[in-house]
């Protein structure tokens, strides 16, 4: 997922002062660090370690993916276990849970006493049941979220955030510093990060596929998307200004329909639907996006404000 | 709908320049305007219309609308006939294009000769079907779309677009400039104002909806709203830099997926899935977006980058 906060969210939450430890020595040689998986993602954590003076060990399933990295200074490991071995942080960043979970089974004994970083996006639940995995075999475990693309890693730009157990976290913030940005700790549930994850993939693909479906019934209607999309950025300018508002709304479970009510909200969404059928498209995310909607009427809450669409979409669909 | 273009479209179409007439008379007397609907944004542009000294007539299905008006120096007519007898342009901006059709029914012969300015919003199809409703009874016809809140008209922020014959445009054009703002021709299609904001509802609702269902799945998973709100913030600055790139790519039909291609958005969408699933949440919206996904697939066109999308809304689901 990538995506850079306006304001970074660490106030939310309890961040644990720098260690004695590390106050007296505030500037120790960098640390160790395997990174498994060498994916773009996987390869651009590993370029930021190196250059950050990490000694860095690197694996990946296929051998080409290290050469660049070895290059760079990095060290080839030729399978889990000896890249485990390697370092007492290892960091991890594949295509899932699965893939994490069975590199992880490879190396065996090699995970006691290390500490695992699951870097790898999925749901909450597998980053929980990995946590149980790891720790049940003796290592540590913090899951973590990137929020920026691989571009960012290692600049300002790049955002993480951590969960997991605190002073883990704590031990290892000064790595994680080396891979630029803004790291946020988020709390000891170690699904956390990930809840972060997939609620912010399920805000941006669900963005962009009525993107995409904005610039289809343009086309169909003979304004080029080119045209369109001017004004879709200053559609995306509405949001900002009032996402702390209906975030505070949905918390607090107050819908005020003052402005804009539900039934209202479903007139327009009918409007877009019958042009978008007059054009023979494929009007299905819609037609779910109305049905909310209508849950909503159908249960008399229909001019309550659309803070109350999360309150229905938490609850099964009849 | 609502949205300040970053930059105007202005240059993608041909704006005639002033007439002679008006180049040789740069300040004329502000002309007579009509207004039929005080809902907010009748009330909205009526005000503005009276704060440029144009000499305005107002009038309401139910009467109390216009009182506010009346003082600020508005003249309210008790019937739409009377209404458009007082002004040569006359804008009506009410709740559909049923609504207003009924109210310039009741105008009956008044409209012949006026110039009908129709803001209402609605789809493309209906906007050129009182178009041709209008012209067939001797009126001229506009049809236009306001793309910002209420609180806009009148200041630099309201963004108007307006479509049907140029030179009625022109004609009218200074009277338009005491909305505020923007305001830019589209072409002489009737509809295009309309097409322009059905699609930007269609962007608009759509992600609104997955800001919802985000909202919704973080609390599930016990991360507040407003913890969430400042990195869905971010999630947005994703958009905008990209914004011409993928709306060139839909005009063009071409779908690079270097950065990301579409088997990999439905990886991530079935994350998102399973993570709401798993709550018991509704998924109806991500299903339906997971299913054009799936289309773009089972057609061979999984490596194709998010842009194919468009291609594949644009026909109907089997």
């Amino acid at each position: 997922m990538s995506a850079s906060p306006e304001t970074p969210a660490a106030d939310a939450v309890t961040t644990a002062t720098a260690t004695d430890a590390a106050a007296s020595n505030p500037t120790p040689a960098p640390a160790p660090v395997t990174v498994l998986g060498l994916g773009p993602m996987g390869r651009a954590l590993a370029s930021a370690f190196v250059a950050a003076g990490h000694p860095t060990t690197v694996w990946n399933r296929t051998e080409g993916k290290a050469d660049e990295l070895v290059a760079q200074g990095a060290t080839a490991a030729s399978t889990p276990a000896e890249a485990v071995a390697a370092s007492e942080l290892v960091v991890i960043c594949v295509i899932d849970y699965a893939a994490s979970g069975s590199i992880l089974e490879a190396a065996g004994d090699a995970i006691k006493g290390r500490t695992l970083v699951n870097l790898t996006a999925d749901s909450p639940d597998r980053a929980r049941a990995a946590a149980t995995w790891a720790t049940e075999r003796g290592a540590d475990y913090l899951d973590g979220t990137i929020l920026t693309p691989t571009v960012t890693i290692g600049t300002p730009d790049a955002v993480f955030l951590f969960s997991g157990p605190e002073a883990l976290y704590e031990t290892h913030r000064a790595t994680f510093a080396s891979l630029g940005g803004t790291a946020t700790y988020q709390g000891a549930d170690y699904g956390r990060a990930a809840a972060y994850d997939v609620a912010l993939l399920d805000f941006f693909w669900t963005s962009v596929s009525g993107l995409m479906h904005a610039f289809a019934l343009g086309k169909k209607e003979n304004v080029a998307a080119r045209d369109l999309a001017p004004f879709a950025r200053g559609i995306l300018d509405i949001l900002p200004p009032i996402m702390d508002l209906l975030a505070g709304n949905v918390d607090d479970g107050v819908y005020p329909g003052d402005d804009s009510h539900i039934i209202s909200v479903a007139a327009g969404i009918d409007h877009v639907i019958h042009a978008a059928d007059d054009r023979g498209m494929d009007t299905g995310v819609l037609r779910a996006a109305r049905a909310v909607a209508q849950r909503a009427i159908d249960e008399g809450n229909g001019t309550d404000g659309i803070e109350r669409l999360a309150e229905v979409l938490g609850r099964p669909a009849a």
